[in-house]
C-alpha cells in the first residue's frame, strides 16, 4: 500500500469537518446528491448499511410484539388542517400534489392537468393517517394494545440539505402504539427507547445518553419525549432516536376510543417512536477518520475483503482458488445471526485497491499471495488500526478467530467513542466558562457536551439557545439529584442537564 | 367448530367472484381501502406476506450479484418530457407535485404555496432517474455489468382500483442492469425470469407459463419482453412478473455509454424486470376457497396456530404451558431457511376462533386440550383440507413431521393449481369454438386458457382483443413448432400462442 503520510480524505476533520463528511461519503461510494432538489441517491454500499440496520432493528421490534404495516404515501390536506388547529407550525414545508395527470403543453413539453378537488400531501410522517386507522381498529379493550410500525420514505421540504443528516426525502421507521392504560403506554415508551439504545450501542457501536426532552424540545403533542443522544467527533450531539409518550392527546385528536373492561368508553393512551437514515450520518461522524469510513462489523455490508496478490503473466489460479476457499469457509459462519459476507477484489490496481477498501470502511482487509499460501498464512489489517499495520496470521487460526476479531473491532470502536465522549464532556458551574467553551467552538475544534445546572425555566433555555446555538439535549435519566444553581440565571436547580450544539 | 354447510365467505366464488375476492381480503384482515383515493392500507397480516416475499426474493436476487439501492421518490418533469418523445402515452396518469409549502388560507384552513419552478412527478417507475445515475456511473467496461434493484413504492393514478391488483400507490421491486454486450443482457433477462419463475412456483405455489410478449404487448422501449403468466380461479391470467431486454434503446435515451476493451465508446445493453404487491392478489385468487384465504406455507406469516382448549373456572395453567412448550419446540426449527412462526390464540370465543384462522389461511391449526395432553396427542387440521377434517397425532410424531407437513401442503397447493390450469386449458383450432368459450365467460364461470394458432399479425391480435377482451398473454417458450392456421384469419401459423382474459 502507498505511504501513510498523506491521508486518504482531504480535507481532514480538523481542516474542514463538514467538507470531510461529504468526502467520506463520496470516497466510500455510499451516496450522492441527486438531480432532484434535496434528495439523494443511496448507492449500494450505503443502502446495504440501511438494510442491515432495518433487518436487525426489525427483529428487536418484533420480539416486543410489534407488527409492521403499510399506510398510504399521501395524506389528504384536510387531515393536516385538523392537526394544524393543535400544532402551530407543523408540516408547513412539504410536497403538495395538486394534479393527477400530465398533458402536452402545446410547446412540445408536458404540463400538469386534472386538478384534484383536494390537494394531497406527501407524508411528512404517517401519524395522522395511522391514527385514523387505529381509531377504526379499536373498539374494545380486547383490541389493545395495538403495536404498529412502518418502514417507509417520508418527505419534508428542506432548504439546506446534507446527505443522510437532512434531506427532503428520507427513509425511516415510525412506530405507533395504543394502550388501555397510561402505565402500559409509559412502559412501552421506555421499552422502545431501550430497544433503540440496545441497537445503537451494540450494532452501531455508538454510545448514547438517555434522557427526556425539556418541555420546549418535546415533540408537539407529546406528554413526554425520551431520546438517545450521541456525540459526534466535532462534539456536537446527534439525536439518534426518540420515543414519545403521547398521553391521550393523540387519541383525542384521532378519536381512538375503546370500551374498557367496565363497559365505559375511554380514550386510548398512545406512544410513537422513530429512527431514520440519519443514523448512518451518525455512524460516519462517530467512527470515521481521515482515511475515510470506518464501519462497525455488526452493520458493515462486507465483513472483510480478500485481495489476492496476482502476478501479471503468471498462472494465478492457485491464489484465486485459495482466496475463494477462504471466502467460502468464512461465509459458512454466522456473525450475530447474520450471514458473513466476504468480498474478493481481484482487480489489478496496485495500492489503490487497498485504499478503496480502507475508504469504504471494511472491518478486515486480507492480503493473500503465493508466499502466504506456501506458509499457510494470511496478512490481515484491521480498519480500527493504523492503515499500514498488518499482521501475518496462520490461516486456520485466523479462520477460527475471525468472529472474535470482528467482535474485538466492534468493542474497540465503542470504547473509543465512549472515551472520546468522556474526554469532551465537562461539568461546568461557571457561566463564563460555559460561554467560553461554546463561543470558541468551530467545526471539529472545541465544543463539548456540558453537564450544567438548569433551573427549569424556558427563559434560561432560550437565552442560551439564542446566545450560543446550544440546546438542552436532554435531562439524562442518570443525572443524580444534587443542589446547584442554574448556569444561566443562578437560581436553584436540583439536577444537571446535558447541553450541546446539535445536528 | 361450527357447522360446515355454510361457507365462511359470502358470496362464494361462483356467486360473485370479484365480491368474493374483496371479502377474502376483509375476512383475513390483510388490507383495506384507505380514505385516500385509490390507495390501500396494508394491514399486518397482508404486510407480513409482502415481507416474506421481499426477503425470499431478495436472497435470490443477491445470489445473482444484484445489489439494492435507493433512488429519489420524485422525478423532474423534464425527465418525463425526454421520454415522452419516445413513448406515446407513457406516464400520463400520475401524481404531480407543484408546491412545497402549506399556508393558512385565511378561512381557517390550509392552501398550497411555494410553487415549484419545475413540477415533480411521484415516480410511476424509477426508470428515468436510475438511467441518469447509470449513465454517470458507467465510464469503462470495467464498470459493467451494473446490477441494480430497488424495493419501493410507486404511484400511477388509477381510476378503478382493486386491492393488491390495481391501486394508485403500490409496492414493487424494479431491477435495472447494464452490460457490455447484447449476449450478456439477454442472458440476464432470462436469468431474472428464471428467478421469478423459481420464486413464484416454489414459494407462492403458483404454476406459471413462461414466454415472450407479442410486439403489441411488449413493454414500451423493449426489444423483447418475457413474462410469467398464472391462471386465477376465474380462468383469467395474471402476469406475475416481467423481464425485459431493452437492447440499446434505453442506453441511448439515458446516455449510458462506456469505453469498451478496444477503447471505443459504445452504448450499454440494458435489462429491466419487476414484480409487485400484485403477486399477493395472485396468491389469493389461485389458492383461496369459499372459506377464505389459503396461504402457501413458504410465505405464510404464521405456519400454524395453537388453540388451547381452556375451561372457564378451571386452572388452565397446564394447557397453556403445554401450548407454549409446543410453540417453542416448533419455533426452534427452520423452514426453508426462515424461522418458523407459531401463533397461540387463547381467546375464549368458541367456534369463531377456529374460523378466524381458517379465514386467515394459516396452513396448520392445532387444538390442544387437557385430554390431548393426557394422551400426548395433538389435534391437527390442515388448510388444504376440508375445514372439519381433523387428525389426532402423537405429539412427538407431529413435531418431527411438522416441516414435512408444511412441504406437503405447499406441494398440494401447487399440484392443485397445476391440475386446475390443465383442466381449463384447451387447444382450439375452430374460430367459432374459440369465440364461444370467451363470449360465455362471466366471472368464475367458463373462460379458459386457450392455446391457438396465430399468424403473427397485429390486426388479428387486435380484432380478437376488440371482440372478446382476450389478449395474447405470451408466446410460450415451450410451444412447439407446428403447422397450423391462425384462429382469426386462417393464414398459416407455425406455433400456438396463449390466449386469455387478463387482470
Amino acid at each position: 500500500m502507498a505511504k501513510q503520510s498523506k491521508t486518504a480524505i482531504s480535507p481532514t476533520r480538523e481542516q474542514d469537518y463538514p467538507a470531510w463528511y461529504q468526502e467520506v461519503i463520496k470516497a466510500s461510494d455510499m451516496a450522492e446528491n441527486s438531480p432532484v432538489r434535496g434528495c439523494m441517491v443511496i448507492k449500494p454500499w450505503g443502502y446495504a448499511i440501511w438494510e442491515n440496520i432495518m433487518q436487525q432493528m426489525d427483529v428487536l421490534f418484533k420480539e416486543t410484539g410489534v407488527k409492521n404495516a403499510y399506510f398510504p404515501l399521501f395524506i389528504p390536506l384536510s387531515y393536516l388542517e385538523k392537526e394544524a388547529e393543535h400544532v402551530e407550525g407543523f408540516a408547513k414545508e412539504c410536497a403538495v400534489v395538486t394534479h393527477h395527470r400530465l398533458e402536452p403543453d402545446g410547446k412540445g413539453g408536458l404540463k400538469p392537468a386534472g386538478e384534484l378537488a383536494e390537494p394531497l400531501i406527501v407524508r411528512p410522517t404517517s401519524e395522522t393517517i395511522i391514527g385514523e386507522s387505529m381509531a377504526r381498529w379499536t373498539t374494545s379493550y380486547r383490541d389493545l394494545p395495538l403495536l404498529l410500525n412502518q418502514w417507509a420514505n417520508v418527505v419534508r421540504w428542506e432548504m439546506r440539505t446534507r446527505m443522510f443528516l437532512r434531506t427532503s426525502e428520507f427513509l425511516w421507521q415510525e412506530g405507533h402504539t395504543a394502550h388501555a392504560t397510561a402505565r402500559e403506554a409509559k412502559e412501552r415508551t421506555m421499552q422502545m427507547l431501550d430497544v433503540y439504545t440496545k441497537f445503537v450501542q451494540e450494532c452501531l457501536a455508538m454510545p448514547v445518553i438517555r434522557g427526556r426532552k425539556t418541555v420546549a424540545e418535546r415533540f408537539p403533542g407529546a406528554d413526554d419525549t425520551t431520546c438517545i443522544e450521541a456525540m459526534m467527533q466535532d462534539k456536537r450531539a446527534l439525536q439518534a432516536g426518540t420515543s414519545h409518550f403521547l398521553g391521550q392527546n393523540f387519541a383525542k385528536s384521532s378519536e381512538i376510543k375503546f370500551q374498557n373492561e367496565e363497559g365505559q368508553e375511554a380514550y386510548a393512551w398512545t406512544t410513537s417512536w422513530g429512527t431514520s437514515t440519519r443514523m448512518i450520518g451518525g455512524i460516519i461522524m462517530v467512527h470515521s477518520d481521515d482515511d475515510g469510513l470506518v464501519l462497525p462489523p455488526r452493520i458493515a455490508p462486507a465483513h472483510a475483503v480478500i485481495m489476492p496478490i496476482l502476478k501479471k503473466g503468471d498462472d494465478n489460479r492457485e491464489v484465486m482458488e485459495s482466496a475463494r476457499g477462504l471466502k467460502d469457509v468464512l461465509e459458512g459462519k454466522l456473525y450475530h445471526g447474520r450471514k458473513i459476507n466476504i468480498e474478493i477484489d481481484d482487480r489489478d490496481t496496485g495500492g489503490a485497491r487497498g485504499w478503496d477498501w480502507v475508504k469504504k470502511g471494511v472491518p478486515v482487509r486480507i492480503e493473500l499471495g503465493p508466499r502466504d499460501i506456501e506458509q499457510n498464512m494470511v496478512s490481515v489489517a484491521r480498519r480500527d488500526q493504523a492503515v499500514n499495520e498488518k499482521q501475518s496470521i496462520n490461516r486456520e487460526e485466523f479462520i477460527s478467530e475471525f468472529t472474535n476479531i470482528l467482535d474485538n473491532i466492534q468493542d474497540t470502536l465503542f470504547n473509543r467513542a465512549i472515551a472520546f465522549r468522556k474526554e469532551n464532556t465537562f461539568e461546568i458551574d461557571d457561566k463564563k466558562a460555559f460561554y467560553k467553551i461554546y463561543q470558541k467552538a468551530r467545526g471539529y475544534k472545541n465544543g463539548a457536551f456540558v453537564m450544567a445546572h438548569w433551573c427549569g425555566s424556558q427563559d434560561c433555555e432560550s437565552t442560551i439557545k439564542d446566545h450560543l446555538s446550544v440546546t438542552i439535549r436532554c435531562i439524562p435519566f442518570d443525572s443524580p439529584v444534587e443542589e446547584g444553581s442554574c448556569i444561566c440565571c443562578g437560581n436553584s436547580s436540583s439536577r444537571r442537564v446535558l447541553f450541546a450544539k446539535a445536528y
